[in-house]
Formats: structure tokens, sequence, C-alpha cells
């Protein structure tokens, strides 16, 4: 191996200066979003989607979605043609003619464009466009120092400055922890604050109440202007249905709001396959496309046009204790289909991410995670949520699996590159230059694909173990640990104008005075 | 969680008599190879195909594969229209018309039969059967315990009980460690009786002298019968080339002793690009396919028909220390392209596997594990070696990885199941049954699906975070260590007459006492 030591290590000194040298940067692979080069992996026959869509058509035919205290919602629908049926003062089941939210969603974009504050960091959602983005829910935190303990502000701001740092995510997120040590009724602003302050890539907005909802729009009006806001999306909401088959009142208004101000939503079906779906996985896309796509027709009735993102998150459960289970077998091939679904619905699709139930950053937490990100990235999901950080169920977010997953969403980058096959790439003549039994270290052809050949991992090991040994033997969570403490103490915030800042600050404070904390 | 938590229960009780009741053992799941019914990831267009098949013939043709100390095996090629050139007194370098290769190959079969001791466990290779094989040739073994040494052949045979145990792996591998405290030139009769008796299943023989190939054969004559060995493939080598386009003669004599006795052989090209081959992938598979069909085409010319494996083993390198690096995105991309030439030429393929250059069994380890392994079971390669216990860049076999390694392989059965769409999964009555709002935990769907619906670990934890935390809050690696063991305490050694066992026993110590010990 001396040879191989050698050749690299000259070039390596030659481009030094040309480098930050750190990492995991991976340069050439750099982009705002990713355009996805490679196939999607379709395991489904076109009868059997079809089957699973007339039965999703069935559902919304005969079985109906139930909707909450919000009779507005109510009335568009019943103005575009559902059979509605008062089940309450306050409640109603609405039945939709096969066919008709797939026309109202025709309306929807396949694609659009997303704004960051800083133009380069733009992302577009749909089509072959994929854009990673931190895990989001969770109330707890999690690092190998302090273990597991209820989220705050301050870890918070951490997760949005890790993102920000990391080349391979490309959007900031939403709720990335509860900060529980704020107000749940003033939260938002805080959160909303702390992406817009500590990132300069796009992020999602409240949809814990819709007046929640609306301030999270009107801080994008005061960064972007309200005639920019009113022509383009710079904020999403991510909004869940009740499965099985009911939407909410809060979640129906938190939709509408979005929607008027012509701002992107994402209409989620989180389904445990057994609790609240079938748990057979061509029952659950069933149920899931029929929830998403009514959620999502809820935007085009109050504003055609504005952007919506069909969603899937499918999981199993444990056979012994019935506890919700995530990066197994059966979930990953759901997710899969669902992008067939997805593409033949002409909407972009939120879809997996680095899902696990392990407690630590350990084999079992990428073990799972892999196997449901590779489904996310393979069947074409366009908003990959919960790229970064997730463990525990959802429960926490860890600082180390956040660093391991970005370093995986970076692999991914790659991955998802694919391959050119090309008179260069096919390299006969370096082949040719040595003949048989003749290494390429010093060829024309290695030296001139030898620093983009390969992605460089920011935490993986590759060393001889006598070196890996003699440096401390350490695994890849303690790499983690060291790894996001160094990148805090680097972080330097992105410019922000003053004038910007303040107005943003004094929105903040006006609305925090407006009311007592609740913690509800 | 409640209703979640009490039907289970009942249901699990009532089956306890009929289950083992250990966790990972999914009898639903259970076959001695997997079928696979999800369709292959096809990365690459027909074009890009057919460039890569092209420049391999230009390889073939133009450059030629240089054969060493193996005049037979040259007498073979020229016989069959090569273009021979004598390099040396024993070295020739040999060229190969465009289509000659192709030809040759048309005999061999494209799926066959590998016998096992116990029939149940006969598995097949090619077309959609799919082989997993323990992980093949590190010198060293690595346990939490006592970290890592040299492997011994103790170790060597707590590998093959382990794999015996395993409900997720198919075969009993090669030379799972290599044994270094027996004589080099005497381990292979020690392996190959480790292999039949404490494993029915069936294994790789010898490969390192072509006189070490005869006595793996002859142990298998002893026991199935000359007549049957002479009909049937029983026993396989697993031969590498070496790359760039050179065949040794050890390697080419031990292609022929396989073939001539009607076994089966496996021909890897071991490609670190850079190194050995161009380090673009297009390049690399392109040399893959050429050194893998020449080698493919020796067992042919010696006895059409012999069963032969093209293979795949194409890795990329750090760019910071010219290091191999495996588990990383490039070679799984390669990986799946070498699946679609495979079916080209309709040959069974062996490809990738849980491979990482971890020093643990930690997330690094797994992570890259995933992404080599999906792009294993993806491609649909048939014969998936190093499917458990590979980590240090496949210089340590690690027990606990070995356990990890299963239990994802176990995933991997219900993966490459898929689920069927049809009017029973579809579900659309168990979701008409409640309506709107209501579970599922009760309905007959879901008590008919329940014990089959989900694949169940075998170390995985799933448990809420206070109960993992209250016993102990370990980490995958911790449970992989603790199953290891006690699997090898509840091991029992599958039956084997003993008069058969004597004369294995005889035969060995007949050959031990016809050589002195040597170490090369």
């Amino acid at each position: 191996m001396v040879e191989l030591a050698e050749k690299p290590r000259g070039r390596r000194g030659r481009r030094g200066a040309q480098r930050t040298g750190e990492a995991g940067q991976n340069d050439h692979l750099r982009v705002p979003f990713i355009s996805r080069r490679i196939p999607t992996y379709d395991i489904l026959s076109e009868d059997s989607l079809a089957q699973i869509e007339a039965t999703a058509e069935r559902i919304m035919a005969e079985i109906g979605i139930e909707f909450r205290e919000d009779p507005e919602t109510v009335a568009l629908f019943r103005a575009a043609g559902a059979e509605v049926a008062e089940l309450t003062s306050d409640s109603w089941n609405l039945k939709f003619a096969p066919g008709l939210i797939r026309q109202i969603l025709k309306t929807a974009p396949a694609r659009f464009t997303q704004h960051a504050r800083n133009p380069a960091n733009t992302v577009e959602i749909g089509g072959d466009a994929m854009v990673f983005a931190p895990s989001y829910g969770s109330p707890f935190v999690m690092d190998l120092d302090k273990g597991r303990r209820y989220g705050t502000i301050e870890d918070f701001q951490n997760f949005v400055k890790l993102a920000q740092m990391s080349p391979n995510l490309h959007h900031s997120g939403g709720t990335i922890c509860e900060p529980t040590d704020v107000a749940v009724n003033k939260r938002h602003l805080d959160m909303v604050y702390a992406h817009i302050r500590y990132s300069d890539r796009a992020f999602l907005g409240s949809i814990t109440a819709p007046e929640r909802a609306e301030d999270s729009i009107e801080m994008c009006r005061i960064l972007f202007g309200a005639d920019f806001v009113d022509e383009n999306c710079v904020i999403m909401g991510n909004f869940n249905t009740t499965s099985p088959l009911v939407i909410d009142g809060i979640t129906s208004r938190g939709i509408r709001a979005y929607a008027a101000a012509g701002q992107g939503s994402i209409h989620l079906p989180f389904l445990l396959g057994g609790a609240v779906a079938p748990l057979t996985m061509a029952g659950s896309l069933a149920q899931c496309l029929a929830e998403s796509m009514v959620s999502c027709a809820i935007t085009q009735l109050v504003r055609p046009g504005a952007p919506c993102v069909l969603a899937s998150f499918i999981s199993s459960m444990s056979l012994r204790s019935g506890s919700p289970t995530f990066g197994t077998p059966e979930p990953a091939l759901a997710s899969l289909a669902m992008g067939q679904l997805a593409r033949r619905l002409n909407l972009p699709l939120r879809c997996a991410g680095n899902f696990s139930t392990s407690k630590l950053p350990d084999a079992q937490g990428m073990q799972q995670s892999m196997m449901s990100m590779m489904s996310a990235v393979q069947c074409g999901a366009n908003y990959i949520l919960h790229s970064a950080g997730f463990l525990d169920g959802l429960l926490s977010m860890s600082y180390e699996k956040f660093i391991l997953d970005a370093d995986l969403c970076g692999a991914l980058h790659a991955y998802l590159k694919g391959f050119e096959v090309n008179e260069d790439t096919l390299g006969f003549d370096a082949l040719a230059e040595g003949g048989p039994g003749e290494h390429l270290f010093s060829t024309q052809h290695t030296l001139r694909h030898y620093q983009t050949a390969y992605w460089d991992s920011a935490v993986d090991d590759h060393q001889p173990w006598e070196t890996w040994d003699e440096q401390g033997g350490v695994d890849a969570a303690t790499r983690a640990n060291a790894r996001w403490k160094a990148q805090l103490a680097a972080y330097e915030a992105p410019a922000l104008d003053e004038g910007m800042d303040e107005a943003l600050q004094d929105f903040i404070t006006r609305k925090k005075a407006e009311m007592p904390d609740a913690w509800y």
C-alpha cells in the first residue's frame, strides 16, 4: 500500500490551499437541494397501484372523512360537491364521489419553489428535486453527556445552528425539538425567530393553532415583504390528519391559513398499522392516500394553485409489546409504493426519514435509519423531514444522531447523483496504459478524478485498526459527540439586517405581551 | 395504548405453545433460501449497459488477461480460439475476440442447486433465488470482551455454530475467519470438517492450493458419495482474480479442480478503484465484467455446464489516506448496475454484503453495512457472501456484528417478500367496520394478520425509554454480545452419522500425517 499512500498525499498537499481541509465538506456535491439523477425504485405493478387508488376512492366515497369544529371547510367541500352528513353540532362526515378529490387537486402544483432569505438556499419541492430537513417534534433531547431531558429553546437554537452548518441538509425544518421552557402559546414565535436568525435556509412555521400559523406567516411578511409573500411560497406548515379518517378543526383551519396566504402545506397521516390503519401495507397505503388527498384538497378550495405536499408516515408495531416500531422493512416497502402513487397523482411527496426506535446513536439507530431513509430517497420523496436527529421513536432529538444522520445525508448526495457512463468514465485508456498487473495510482485518469470520485465522510473512521486503537479506539457516537460540540463552537450566524431583526423582535415582544402564558 | 397491549397479549398467550417464543424467529418468513418477490432496482439505461459491455469486450480483446503458471488453462483457451502471447516461460497474455468469452459462457447454468447434507437446507443459486452466507477471510476476530486477536479454529467453529442457529442465513460460508492456530497447509481440513460437523447447510471449500481444493471435494465425496458429487453441486470455491487483469496459476488450477468435479465456483475481482481499477464506477464495472467473465469461462472449457458465479466487489478509497473504504455510496451504485449486467449475461451473481470499515459494531458499522447490503439485495444478487460479521475492512470477524448482521438479514427476508395487494390486504372492510375515529385493534383483519404482519427483531429494542433505562440502558452491541454467548450456550449440533464422522476424521488424520506443518 506504499504507492497508494504516497501518490494521493502529494496531491492533497497541492490542493490544501484551495480547500477548507475539513472532512465531510464534499464541495463537488454541494447543492441547495438535490436533483435526483437515478431512477426511482418502483416495486408495485400498475394493476396493484390501480387497486390501491380504487380503494382510496372507495374510502372517500363510502366511508368518508370526518371534519370537526370547522364549518367553513365543510362549506367549501359542500360547494365543491361533497355529500355532507351532520354528525353533531360541530362534526360532519363528508363523502366524496369517485374522482372528485382527484379533480380538485388538478390545480395543485407538481413542483414549486420555497424561498429562503438567502436566495442561494432557495429550494424546489417536487419532480426530481429532493430536500433534506432535520427531525421534527420531539419533546425530549439527548446527548451522550447529559442523557435524556426535555428540550429547551437553547437546544432548539443549537439544532438550527447545526443544521445551518451542515452542507448535507437543505432546509431548517420546523419544530426541531419542543422548547418546553417557553409557554406553549408563545414558543412558535421563538421557534420561527430562531429559524430566521440562526439560519438562512427555508423553514416550517407553526401549526398548533390557526393564530400561531398566522403569526408565523406574518413574521415572514416582515422578513420578505408582504407583496413577495403573497406571490411566493416562503414558509410551509406540516399538518397531521387524526387517523383514521378524521381532520380536526385546528388542523383544517391551520391549513386554510397557509393556503389563503399562498403558502405551502404538508398533509401527513401518521398511520400505525393495526392501531389507526389496517396493518397490511396495501390497506395502510389506500388509507394514507385518501386522508392525504382530502387534506391537500382543502388548500385548492381555499386558493387554487397553493402549494401542497402529499405525505406518508406508515409505521409498524412490535409483535411483542404493541409499541410502534420504526425503520422496519414493511414500512420501507410502503414508502417505495407511496412514491409511485404520488407521481401518478402529480403531487410532491414527503415520505419517511431517518427513523429509529433506538434510545442511543448506536448500531440499531443507524441500521433502522438506513432502512427507512433509503426508502425515502429511492421512492423519489421530495421533502424528507426527519432527515437528522431522530431517535427514541421520535420522542427524542439526539445531538449525536443528528451528526451521524447529516453525514449519511451527505452520502446520499453522492448516491442520488448516480454515475455517468462515457468514454472518460469507462477508463479504457487508463487500464490499457499499464496493462495487466500494473496499478493505476499514477494514471492521468486517477489523478484527474481523485478528488471527486468518492464521497468523503466527516465522522466515519477508515484508518487502519492500529491507528484507530492508538487514537483511543472510540466509536462513531463518541466522534459525533465531539463533532457537534466543535460545530457549535465554530458556528457563525449568517448576516441579518439589523432593522429587520429589530422589527421581528418588536413583533415578538408585542405578541407575547398580548397574552398570558398558557401551557396547552 | 391499553387496548393495543391487551389484545395482542391474549393472542400471544394462545400461540405460546406453538412457538419457541424466542425473539427473531419469524417462522412465517423461514425459507432455505429467499425467492425475491420484489423487482430489482435497475439504475442504468440499456445504452449505458451496452457501453460497459462493449468496453469489457475491448478489454478482453485489446488488453487481454495475463495467466501465470498454468499452461493447461492457457492451452484450453488457445484451443477455444484465444490469441496467446507468451510473456515469459510461465506467463501468457491471452486476448479474446469480441463475443468469444460470452459464447463460451453460454453453457453455464443461469441457476443451479447446491446440495446441503440436510436436504431441507439445500439452496438454489441464480434467478430470483438469494442466499445469505457469513463473512469470509478475516485473519482477526473481535468481540467486546476480548477485543481484537488472531482467529483460531475455536472461533471458526463458533461462527459455524452461530450461522447454523440463525434462521436468517442460508449457507455456512467458507473461511469464516482464518484459524491461525492450525498450519496453513492443514487448516482447510479442519475448516471443511467444522462446516460438515457443526452445520448441516451448504458451504464453500478451500481455494488456497489446488490440492486443498481436491481435499475439500474429496471430503464431500465421503459425505455425499462419489456418484452423487459427480452429478450434483455440493461444494463451491470462491476465487479471486489478481486485479488488474491477471489470473494466477493457483487460482486457475483451483477453478479447474472444482469445475472438473462438477462443483461450483465464484469468480471475484476485488477492485479498489484508483489502485487496481479505474476509480470511476463505469470503468470498474467494465473491468469487473471482463475479469469475472474470463475467470468463469475457464469452468466451461473444463466441463461445460459446471456451475459458476459471476462476482463483483467494487470498493472505494478514502480521499485523505488512500485506504480502502466500504459501505460507501459509489460502490452501492456499482452493485446495482452489476445486477443488471449479470442478468444480461444470464449468470448467477455474487455481489456486495454487510461491508464496513468500522472497528466496532457501532453506528458506522451498521450504517455502512446497510448501504452495501441494500445494494446487494436490490440488485438481485444470488449469493451474498459477507452477509454477517464483517468489520474492520474485512480484517476482523466480529461476534457482535455477526448477530446484528444476521438480524438485519432477517429484516431483508420481509423486505424481499414484498407485499400483496388484494381485497384482503387492502383492508377496506376493516376500515369501514369502525369508520372515522375508531381504532382497528380488535378488527378481525388485525387479529388475522397480527402475528405475521411485521418482522420481529431478535436484538432491536422497541420498548419505551423508561423501561429500557430501568433495564440498564444498554446499546445494541451490548445486547448482541449477550446474544452470541446465549446462542453458543444453547447450540446443539445437527445429527451426523457416526460412521460418516469417523470416515471424515480418518481422512483428515491421514492427510495431516502425510505432510509436515507449513505456515504459508
